[in-house]
């Protein structure tokens, strides 16, 4: 085998912010050969190419990964793929769930999946999907956004990697040794890639932010600073995050006291829009189930009374309806029964 | 005295939906002289009159009530008032709470004052700020909406009134009097007009909806029929109901208990925005205080556990403070650190 023939192949669906910077960093590398699924940017990032500003790597004009392809399915000429980075949103009450959308590009025994998204509880229905893979999890810390082809990364690219052990078809060895290749492949002097060897407790720490601060400013539609003026801090974000600690306490991890102040202090003074309230903005749908929806369902299991994130995630439900509804999910037809409309409460209420 | 300069003088203030079919009802019967008091409508209302569709009295093209003024100072020429009838909102957080913009056409001992409005524990500031007047509660049921000088009232004119007895410088029969004279002005053959012996309870039976279902509509921007559709009567809306019950309880009064259904079937099939909707919709204030802030502050003090009227009574503080913002009431510089800026999380969260 020749150096070139030994070069991993690596997909990676889901190009946002979090997706381009980890192209990017990748082909840098220069030692695996990089597929890209795109999707609505398909014929600007074909053509141009893309405008890249990051923090870690500078600035590119024009810059295309090896292969650009418009769907998974297109992907699959340029497999086996050793590595499958998923970088999407994870939305399994969606149209296309994490694991039905990887149908068609994994390789049994070859390829593992990278879940770089947010949650709780993401791997299960994978791991039940392919019980011949393993699925490592990613959570970063990148501030990156990408906006037809434009990519601005103004945090710095921290990733954690580490192994879904949930799989029993494969040792803990075997996770590991896939975990250790995937850092080595992403590792380079510019980055900083850490070896996760707690990743549900990683998730629940970042669930503190995500369940609280996320949730909150999504439903009332203000940014961080502006719910922050508005009491929302003390009145509803530490206590949701108070609930948080007793789920992850019942599900067996102590996440370490520090992190309710410092996720609740990160974004002191940015006018800024967490991700959910970016959907909501944007009407596409978010990250419910796997932020909120599994936190309250294992705490239903464990028998904690979470009343505020159930409230919260009440709410959220409805709004996702409504954004289910913009996106022709749900049809709802409007037909009053016009006896019935005569009856209409109006200012009474 | 001539039957003539024996007429009450009577001044309604908030001319939505609800006051101009106060001002119609009470022309029609003619008993008293009134003077309405006009705001933004005033030189319409003034040159072409209402149009008005009410399901009590009929079609009236180019309508007017005997006086229109633009403001309550502009009322004091027609007074002094034996009867002031106030169907605006109540915002005592607002720029103009009730007692601020009654001052002028008070006058002690001969005004009445009949709050035709939601929530509890109204007239608290009101009885404290003129403790020489008595104040009666009116709780209306009617469905009428006022788009600039189109009346339409769908819903039957049904209209209770009686005492809110805290002001111990007139005894009961005093209150009583008051209560059964407007009501005996404002009765005709085509209403339904009640004196309501326990106004408390009826407020609390009117807020089972107003703090569940008004709330929880305005705060996810679903009318309610499609919240009913995303589950919203079983996970939130009739949890929130009982705890409404309970902070009635502790107050002493017993909701009846066919209420809570009556309240969450009402709207069965209407794709209707209930009022604080159509404010969040319209940009304008909500009444926030007097339907979800008094009874939380009731629960408070009575050592009531109201997690769920809690977490919404905080979301709609921050929905509050938008709409706030909205009307310049608030202003918020936008002042970001650049230093800071950079660090900000983005797709990370």
């Amino acid at each position: 085998m020749t150096a070139k023939e030994k070069r991993e192949k690596i997909l990676i669906i889901g190009t946002g912010g979090v997706g381009m910077i980890a192209a990017l960093c990748l082909e840098l590398n220069n030692n695996c050969d990089i597929t890209c699924v795109v999707r609505s940017d398909y014929t600007k990032a074909t053509k141009e190419g893309y405008k890249i500003e990051s923090a870690n790597y500078g600035v590119f004009e024009n810059w295309k990964p090896t292969n650009i392809v418009k769907s998974v399915e297109d992907a699959v000429q340029f497999g086996p793929f050793e590595f499958i980075v998923v970088c999407t949103k994870n939305i399994p009450d969606g149209p296309t769930p994490v694991n039905t959308f990887l149908e068609p590009v994994v390789t049994p025994i070859i390829s593992t999946i990278v879940l770089v998204q947010n949650g709780i509880d993401i791997e299960k229905e994978c791991i039940a999907s392919f019980p011949q893979n393993i699925f490592l999890s990613g959570v970063t810390l990148i501030g990156s956004t990408n906006m037809n082809c434009h990519v601005v990364q103004s945090g710095f690219d921290n990733l954690s990697v580490g192994c879904f052990y949930n799989n029993s078809n494969f040792t803990t060895e075997e996770h590991d040794a896939e975990a250790k290749k995937f850092i080595s492949l992403y590792s380079n002097e510019k980055n900083n890639v850490s070896y996760d060897a707690n990743v549900r407790l990683t998730r629940w720490k970042k669930l503190v932010y995500n369940s609280s601060i996320n949730t909150c400013t999504a439903i009332v539609g203000l940014d961080f600073t502006r719910a922050s003026m508005a009491n929302a801090k003390e009145s509803i974000m530490r206590p949701a995050i108070k609930e948080i600690y007793k789920v992850a306490k019942s599900d067996g991890y102590e996440i370490p006291p520090e992190i309710e102040d410092v996720m609740l202090n990160i974004s002191d003074g940015l006018f800024y829009s967490p991700s959910m309230l970016v959907d909501v903005k944007k009407n596409r749908l978010m990250e419910l189930e796997t932020i909120l929806g599994n936190p309250i369902r294992i705490a239903k299991k464990n028998n904690v009374d979470v009343p505020i994130l159930n409230t919260l995630y009440n709410l959220l439900y409805m709004i996702q309806f409504k954004l289910k509804e913009h996106n022709g999910l749900i049809k709802v037809d409007e037909i009053i029964d016009s006896s019935r409309k005569k009856e209409q409460y109006g200012n009474g209420f």
